[in-house]
Order: structure tokens, then sequence, then C-alpha cells
């Protein structure tokens, strides 16, 4: 079915100009209609046009009537032009059936809208990383793209990384946390909210930090190191969002090294450490971060949760 | 006048052995005597000891009795123990003339603290990268901690940098909020506090971020990008932390790379953006930071700040 695509700039400036005419040529391929917002290619210092620029684009992307609005690409620039977003246009345009989909400093723009509106917006590719890729976009992505397009697509399954359980039998004090996010139960009914997880940090304690209670958490980053991502989800523990979600989904964590001074720290501590701090279950390896094989996921949805061992199910009413 | 010293280490391991034992020597040499924790070189993972080790070191610090307690160095550590440490103690310390002294990852600490109690404490050096520098420790900063061991040392002066002011000429539409920081004017009686941009950003929205109205922030960071910078600064302008402050004090941020991406994107054009966005002062060049030369700063002490031009003067009361 022939969509109505529409690209534009709200962060970094795009400098991988064949990925996004490659993006663009596979949209078109699907069948797709793709309008490009006039300054998708702009650049001024490190992002995609100044600050009225990037806010006039999105608020184009808004009033285009386009099925799905679809960022070039992540990067850095949304969160200083927050306050500069017309929230309800957005809500609006969401209400009458645009489709809003990015991911990483996108985070910003969607928790903002959450936060002002409730309205759903879509974790998802961009165009460059996404439909750009080289050969080939990744197929599972492209299917729930074209779901999503169809209006079906309500969930998603995985399962947890061993790893988790291999290091509970290392590791006495974490067993009982760990079972949590192991053993058998559901959750209906929660919020399913989220995304880059510095991004979504850097909103505590602004306006556009969402105030959700009992919701699904799911969280993914890029080029951190363990120990910031800690510091990040301590952040979250000690401002009392994470006690508030029923279940925290953590995605893919990647490009970041391990020193030698780390001797032994590692992700996996960090996820040990966290659970032995919360009740809330810590669920890993949702589909979903900077990696080409990811799910769209709504943010502001209502979700509900199963968990059997290591096998997760996300499942999303029709949005 | 000989001062009893206590050597903690509250965060990282420490691996340079050699800066440790030299800046014990150096203390030594000034007349000290140094009292070193048991724990004080004990490593678990990249931390100095488990949770449990680095806290019952910071309390052994709290009981020791002696005139200063001082970090080995910072790292990372603090941010996940602030639920375990007990601030009446610490206050009680401070209280009876206790002055604790550290920097970077401590910054998390002497942020708790006046959250907590409103005790003052003491942003400075380390033992490692500070008495521990070799070939010799910086003589401004050795000037600045005997200040504080004989209860002198009520101030600071420096000139902003010039680039700032290169900049303002260059550009219009910042010409006029440049002005501000660069005008003359004083303030009264406003509560020093801040420390390390990304080690405070990471307890906004929790309870040990200290509420402080009326203030002067201070902040310094090292190998932080400056898009990095700018979105923890944005953090702080839309949570109203700035808009609160009487003035912006930025300390030095060192150990950055710019990248080609960035297109004439640096750090002084986050301070004209941030400038352009708030009625507060942001001012330059306090010597305070990762870097060999720096003064003592009273977090939490009650300071006025004279600006005349470039020159600025930092004064506390006797603390």
């Amino acid at each position: 079915m022939k969509k109505h695509i529409y690209i534009y700039s709200p962060s970094g400036a795009v400098r991988d100009k064949a990925a996004f005419k490659r993006g663009i040529a596979r949209l078109q391929a699907l069948g797709h209609e793709v309008e490009v917002d006039p300054d998708a290619l702009t650049s001024h210092q490190r992002f995609a046009g100044d600050d009225a620029t990037r806010l006039a684009a999105i608020h184009r992307a808004v009033d285009s009537g386009a099925d799905v609005a679809l960022i070039s690409r992540g990067g850095y620039g949304l969160t200083r032009i927050l306050p500069g977003i017309h929230y309800k246009k957005v809500a609006k345009a969401v209400e009458n059936g645009m489709a809003f989909v990015g991911i990483s400093d996108f985070t910003a723009f969607q928790n903002a809208v959450l936060a002002k509106t409730g309205a759903i917006t879509w974790a998802g590719p961009a165009l460059c990383e996404g439909f750009g890729a080289s050969p080939e976009p990744d197929e599972i992505m492209e299917a729930c793209f074209d779901d999503l397009l169809q209006g079906q697509g309500e969930g998603s399954g995985w399962r947890q990384t061993l790893d988790r359980r291999k290091n509970a039998m290392d590791n006495e004090a974490t067993g009982a946390s760990l079972s949590r996010a192991t053993s058998t139960f559901s959750i209906q009914d929660a919020v399913l909210w989220g995304g880059n997880l510095t991004v979504l940090t850097s909103l505590l304690g602004t306006p556009y930090f969402p105030e959700i209670k009992g919701g699904i958490l799911f969280l993914e980053d890029v080029a951190e190191h363990p120990y910031r991502i800690e510091r990040m989800l301590t952040q979250l523990l000690h401002s009392g969002v994470l006690a508030r979600q029923k279940a925290v989904l953590l995605g893919q964590f990647t490009d970041y090294k391990l020193l030698s001074h780390d001797r032994g720290f590692k992700l996996q501590t960090v996820i040990d450490w966290l659970q032995q701090h919360i009740q809330t279950p810590i669920l890993t390896n949702l589909p979903f971060g900077h990696v080409p094989t990811k799910v769209l996921l709504p943010v502001g949805a209502k979700s509900d949760l199963g968990v059997e061992g290591r096998d997760v199910m996300l499942v999303w009413g029709h949005v």
C-alpha cells in the first residue's frame, strides 16, 4: 500500500549523502511517495540548520499530512529546541494518523511530546542508518516498518541473554533478584516509553521528562562505557523513576570499549548491581538500539508484557 | 602549622601508586601528619573497594578527627553509594572543623552533603593528581590549600578569557547578552556551589541535588565534547536551575577533541548560545577544573562576587 513519507532533519547535519539517497531510493522502491523537506540537507555547524531552521522543518513535517514523518538521522540538536516545538500541533497530527518515527536524539522529541500531550510516536529507524544501510536494509526492521504502515504489528517477542543467568550462578547475592526477571509473570496496560538512555536522562528534572507511573521503560545506548550507563541508571534509580515502573527493558548497548582499569566491571555488572537495588524486573536483549535489526516501538502506548523464563512478549493494542 | 590529613578512597581504585606515594611524601614534607585509610589502596573492579568498603572508608574519614579529609583520587563510584552516607555525621564533623576536600566524582558527595545538611565542603585537589604531581605540585594549588589549613584564603580573583569578547564582535546576536558578563556588577551573600558538570547533572531529579536559589554555580569538566557540555547545560537551563542563580562561573573544560563534523561548533559557541537563553551572567575562566593550577572553593559557602569587565573577584567570608 503506497504511503506518503516525509523526510526531515531535526538534529545533526547529514554528512553521508550517499546513505541519504540510498534510503530515499529504497522507500521509493517499496512503492512509497517520499517527500523531502527543503532543509533536510542543510548544514549549520554540526546541526542540520540553525535552531529556527530545524524547528521550521519539524513544523513542516507536522503540517505535511504525511502518513509517516521520518527523521534523516539522529546526532544531537533536539534538546536545545524543545521549548520551541508546538506540542499541540504534533498531538493533532498524531490524532490525524501521522506516525513520527526516529531514534537516538529523537528520544528528546518523543518524550517531550509524551510529557506535554500524551501523544504516541514511534521509536524505530532513521532514514540514513536504516533504509540507507549498505548493501541492504535489515529485513526485520523493514518488516516492522511495513507493519506500522499497514496498521498491523501489534507486538514483539524476544529471548533474554543467557549471560545473565550464568552470572546469577556465579553470584549468590544476585541470584534472588535475577530470578525476578526470568520467572513467569505478566503485566497489563502499562505505558511503554523510553529510548536512548543518555538523551532520556538529559531530560530529567525538566518539563520534558514524562511522569509515567506503572510503565514499561525501554532503554538503549551507543558509545557509552558501562560506568556511564550505570551512572545514568543510578540517576533514574535515585530519582524514583525506576521504582515507579512495572518493568525495565534493556535494549542493545553497543560500541563501547572496556578498559584495563575496569578489572571485570562490565555491562552485566551494572545490570546485576541495579537489580539488587530495585524490585522492578530488568529484562535484557530487547531488539532495539543502534543496531540494524530493530523493532518499532510505540512510545506512550498502553502495552502488555509477558515473561516466561528467557522468553519475553511485548504487545500493544491497535495504536 | 602541622595539620592532621586523612587520605581515603571513596571512588575509583588507585592505579598510580607512585603518584599516591609522592603525594603522601609531599604532604609530610610540608610538615603534616598524614593518616592513610586502611582501604585507600583497595581495588574491586574499577572501584577502590566494593560499595560497603568505600562507605566504611568515608565514615572512618568522618570519625578520624582529622583537620582535612582528602580523597586519593576521583574516577567514578560515589553516586551509587550516596544513599548509604550518614550525612548528619558528615555535617557534625564539618561543624567540628573538618574540611572535606576533593574534585571530580567527589562533586556527588559535596552536593549531596549540601542538599542534605547545608554543610560546607571544599572543591580542590585530590592527593594523586594534586600533591602527587610530577615533578612538582602546582604552587598556586598548594598555596590555596595552605590558606585553607591556616584558616585564611577567603577569596580568589581571575580574568575572563578574551576569546569571549572577540566572538561577541563577530556575532551581533550575542553582543548584548555577552555584555552582561563583562559589565561592572556585584553580587552579595550568594551560596557558592557546583563542581563537575557531568557529576552534578547526574544528580538532577534526585534527593542529592541541592535546591539553591540565588546562588553562584561553578562548573568544570574533562573529556566531554562541547555538544555534551551543551546538552548538560541545557538540562540545567530547562530545569530552571540556571535562571535561579545569580551567576554561573565556568571553570576549565579540558581534554576533548573537536571533530570535522563540528564545522565551527566549539565551546565558545555553547557559551554564546546559553547566554542568549538566560539573564544570569555566565563568567568564564574560573581557575578550577582538571588542571594543575586550581583554587580551592567552599561548596555551600555564602560568597560575594565582583565583576569589572574581564576581572572577577570571588570572596567568601571566614568559613
